[in-house]
């Protein structure tokens, strides 16, 4: 069975990033020699779903942040707008969430990193999330983009850990209840 | 000095209440048995200042929920409109978050517990909270009252500490960064 993982980073009162995109709040907190658990999520990851917005904001950084296959929720792009380096490490679907998602286990994937907060909360309305690591920056933004938006009906998590790291960031680990 | 501080639980999107103030999910997520450390909060609480919501949610209930004198933020109501068994335990006020705490510091108050949405917002807007611990309860509302709310700019916070009980609850204390 496919199964949707979220690994993201929020601040204290729920954004991902500034209405505009920017995330130097994050970076400027960030410890690079503290280990958050990127690399050992991501080892065990197939694929990573994203949508337009995550996809355009990372398009164009080199080398390529992914070490894994992208797939990007959009309705308009092709494979024939990719740059050439990306040809076979990007594609584009235009399906839904669930159909997404019954592509993907029809091709043999197992996990799939779920990524960016609009397709994060589609997913998570679909009862296609299976597991999510937040880690929580200390600060207060007032205003952006939000992970969580809203749903139909409540959801239930079950904790599993939490860890407080020296920079101040603090992760936890949350399974969806089903 | 006087200083405000923060004690509330919260979805972890983010919601202390549904929009009609229910906190159903929130007692039935809450395990009598753990200590989450109100008691030891408020024993070092001199005052109470809350808002006109959170007041209206607790007035009825007996026996008195609070330990300590509480002040409600409000044009509107006044003295004469107090049940008789809340005489001299409640005050109401009209004046903005920052005379309120210049008249409480004025009568020698010096820890005062800021409670209710929309007064935290109001207090954090004017820097006059010192410290916030949030416990995260493991569910997902997708829409109701939330905790915080817009800022002119970013409030830094420092991470003391956090601890995960067994009922699911996450308890983070933060300092605001000065």
């Amino acid at each position: 069975m496919v199964s949707g993982h979220v690994f993201i980073a929020t601040s204290l009162d729920g954004f991902i990033a500034r209405e505009d995109g920017d995330i130097g709040w994050l970076v400027e907190r960030d410890d690079p020699t503290e280990d958050h658990g990127y690399d050992a999520f991501i080892l065990d990851i197939d694929m990573i779903v994203m949508g337009r917005g995550t996809y355009d904001s990372m398009r164009d950084v080199r080398p390529w942040h992914y070490t894994r296959p992208v797939l990007v929720l959009s309705a308009s792009l092709t494979d024939e707008q990719l740059p050439d380096d990306l040809l076979g490490k990007v594609h584009f679907t235009n399906k839904s969430p669930q159909d997404t998602m019954a592509m993907l286990e029809a091709q043999g994937i197992r996990r799939v990193y779920v990524d960016g907060g609009r397709v994060i909360q589609s997913f998570l309305r679909a009862g296609l999330i299976s597991d999510m690591v937040i880690t929580r920056v200390p600060i207060l933004l007032g205003q952006g983009r939000s992970l969580f938006g809203t749903l139909s009906s409540d959801i239930s998590l079950i904790h599993e850990h939490t860890r407080g790291y020296t920079s101040g960031l603090v992760q936890s680990r949350y399974r969806v209840a089903t």
